[in-house]
């Protein structure tokens, strides 16, 4: 006899996979139509390119909250014979689909709809230089994100539920006990630096001209292992990485003639941030286990890349010969060691992507409580000038002379993502973790680094990071790997040991 | 007291509109994903980029022909109270629609998918030279074409149905005629010509730099008034115009170093194209009246721009100064005149896109012959390199070296686009008939662009053509701005008077 109208579970699985491929390729289609945006698009299409994107943010939206993905994540809820991965897969759907059904896709339209014109309206005023012609629509912006946070829910501060979207468990409480380990220690290697005399990297500002920046990168990046088949690299305003499945996965840079390290170390970083991209599981298109682990996570990759490897003294034994020969003239008369101490150079700086491994976490710390009170209410968008520049005044003791040296540096709030600056900081301290235990798992990293071979610690990433998807949550991740979750020692240590070297500091 | 639960018309077709513009979007959004694909997109993206080109395809579809739009379809059939534009919108829709219904959203995506596929083994069989690489994926498309022919329905030949698809009313009978019309006079002029001196046109083969090429073609984009604020050039295997509404219009070019020709006229060529689509009513996003009138129009617009312009003496006046201030050694030796004959140049050719514009209406012919039988089912695909090297023997008396020289140079059925290629011929017929309204229009048209001033011709086509968006049909259009159908009669006249000049033939 047959069993009729009984689905096997498997059979069921399928039916979400597709449901959830489809959902994908919306949002993937999407994210081109932003990268087209920010790369390519004549200017006179931003305003229709402003509704594509927010229909389909919105379908996609509105197919993964729908009807017809409910039904079968219920029926999928008794099914036994499920794979481990599956049984993944399936756990984290269900949880972003509850997620997700918090915000109507009327909200999301909308949304969507704001940031690209926000978009615009930053790409507007820092041409002008002025914050006052990005605040009416950041300010609608901070209100929709205010209301958005009230939807997702939280427990103790409203910024809760925007930390939260983006690093889950990631709470107010949470950040202040990190920054309040780092602040201090942090504070004191800082001190002991402005005591010894300055490291010169004048060299980094001579003139070195647009194309052989790009043709210098683009050996680089193949040296990193990027690849180039499944990725490109483009220019736009603020670098960035997106892709379109782990086989399409883009990097931009920016190029300034005058500054020569403004290009190298974000292109390391983005190279980070699409090495780890690249190396998500194809076969998973769609599905969790096909994302990456987390924000932190992915900035922990980009990190790593940009600072324990690629302003590491191993790495730059193989590669500055390479820099010598693109660059004979500029770097005449700079030795390894000078470009070593000159590319780690520590000095309080206006701009956060330029700004050293120390002071960074200064960088975030600012944003980090600007934002906590611009959600909480007590901070207002006409306030965040004033606000930003006392913040460099007391974090960093330099004073903001302008708007887009100050709070117009950053695409993040045009594009809605509040919350999103300490995944900064927190992938810092996890690249300084997991750079430790890769050290204690190839004995000859270091070498390999020197001989121009970057594969070894691709590969332990791949293997330990990378190919497990959004299996593990960070800190399930770091207790694999380094035995522990978070801890911030190690970052410290890395940074004493390193700038002590770098800074001639007794110990 | 207040009439309850009545919508009135002019509410409903607001929401039409708001269904059409979403779907729009969808369509927008698949077509960035192809321009993509023919651009920037890196290799290893190719598969994934298929389904999602397909998932948006078959989602705009569905749409298209869901009830949702069938109940506000329905519901607007008795309105009363629309404008004539509006009611002419609906007509539209309401047509365009019941033709969709016909084919199933599960075949549109496999036809997409298909494409796709074809698309990348296009590519491959380009760069092998080789027919069989491109055959399987072919002959599935076809297969897929015939069964398309079927779903849609059709009087007389199946092919019928294709053609109707790219031209509306367009039929086996009509083209047969109309190349009738046009053989014998055309294979007469050609005769005469195969008996006088050949013009020489070596110069144009000479090394032409690659980035020299691209500044010179930009300046020429900008004269030509194609606005690039609302629109690029890129480059691409196949030249091509795409928009995403009519504010972001772009086009692709090929650059050969050793041939100029081959990039200045194909970039006139799709720049006709893209003024047209700039010129459409921006108001009518996603609506019928803001799309362009029909296949036939737009390529009477490229080739209007490309030949009866572009390739005209007094366009020449004004840009060939220009022309040598690019490339003074490589014309050092060319006159005005030289140069006006030399790009005028009939002869028998292997390459459409690179054919005179008289022999290109043999190009064309034989295409439609064999798609003409291919969708009969008389011809089968592996018989098609046979047939179009012997149809190039017959109409032009030339022999096809290879395939890449032969039956794989267009990108037309790697998409999928059968029928599509009489529509050129009908353009190019159309263009003659329009240029001689347009001088009867404008008696200083040959001065002013002469005086490089083009802007009086794009005014009449905007106001004539342009601005009607799909008002009125090919047919339509034609009587209204010529006071007659197509007849062949201008571009043979056309023809004679100006290449009886060129080659000085006694009349």
């Amino acid at each position: 006899m047959y069993k009729i109208n009984i689905v096997s579970a498997n059979q069921k699985y399928q039916e979400l996979e597709y449901r959830l491929k489809e959902i994908a390729d919306l949002r993937y289609a999407s994210g081109l139509l932003q990268w087209d945006q920010e790369t390519y698009m004549p200017p006179a299409g931003a305003e229709i390119r402003a509704r594509q994107v927010a229909t389909l943010s919105e379908m996609a939206h509105s197919l993964f909250t729908g009807e017809e993905l409910r039904r079968i994540l219920e029926q999928l809820k008794t099914a036994e014979d499920l794979t481990e991965d599956q049984q993944h897969n399936l756990r984290l759907v269900q949880e972003d689909v509850e997620k997700s059904r918090k915000l109507p896709s009327s909200f999301v339209r909308k949304l969507s709809e704001t940031v690209s014109n926000s978009f615009s309206a930053w790409i507007e005023a820092r041409r002008a230089n002025s914050f006052k012609v990005f605040q009416s629509s950041l300010e609608e912006l901070v209100k929709l994100k205010r209301e958005e946070a009230e939807m997702l829910g939280y427990t103790g501060h409203p910024y809760n539920a925007l930390l939260n979207d983006y690093e889950k468990g990631c709470t107010v409480d949470l950040l202040d006990k990190t920054f309040a380990t780092l602040r201090e220690p942090l504070g004191e290697l800082l001190g002991k630096i402005a005591q010894r005399p300055q490291v010169d990297n004048a060299f980094l500002n001579r003139h070195y001209p647009r194309q052989a920046q790009w043709d210098y990168i683009l050996e680089l990046l193949r040296n990193l292992n990027y690849d180039m088949n499944a990725g490109r690299q483009d220019i736009s305003e603020h670098p960035f990485t997106i892709n379109f499945g782990s086989r399409d996965v883009r990097i931009t840079t920016r190029i300034d003639e005058n500054d020569l390290g403004n290009m190298v170390w974000s292109s390391i970083h983005e190279a980070g941030h699409a090495l780890y991209e690249q190396g998500l599981p194809y076969s998973e298109y769609g599905m969790p286990l096909g994302e990456a682990a987390s924000l932190s996570i992915h900035e922990s990759q980009s990190r790593l890349w940009e600072n324990n490897v690629g302003r590491g003294l191993p790495f730059w034994k193989h590669h500055f010969p390479a820099l010598l020969n693109h660059f004979p003239n500029q770097l005449a008369d700079v030795s390894l060691e000078k470009f070593y101490q000159g590319i780690n150079q520590v000095k309080p700086s206006l701009i956060r992507t330029e700004a050293d491994e120390l002071t960074y976490h200064f960088h975030v710390m600012i944003r980090y409580e600007l934002e906590k009170e611009l959600i909480g209410g007590q901070l207002e968008v006409n306030d965040i000038p004033e606000f930003w520049n006392q913040g460099y005044k007391n974090y960093l003791g330099i004073d903001v002379p302008d708007d887009k040296q100050g709070c117009l540096q950053d695409v993040h709030w045009s594009h809605g993502s509040f919350g999103y600056f300490p995944t900064y900081s927190l992938g810092s301290l996890y690249a300084a973790q997991f750079y430790r235990a890769a050290e204690k798992a190839i004995p000859a990293l270091n070498e390999s680094l020197a001989q121009g071979d970057c594969l070894p610690l691709l590969g332990w990433l791949r293997s330990n990071i990378h190919i497990h998807g959004r299996k593990y949550t960070s800190e399930q991740l770091s207790e694999r790997i380094t035995g522990e979750g978070l801890n911030t020692v190690y970052f410290m240590e890395y940074a004493n040991d390193k700038y002590s070297f770098i800074y001639n500091i007794n110990r």
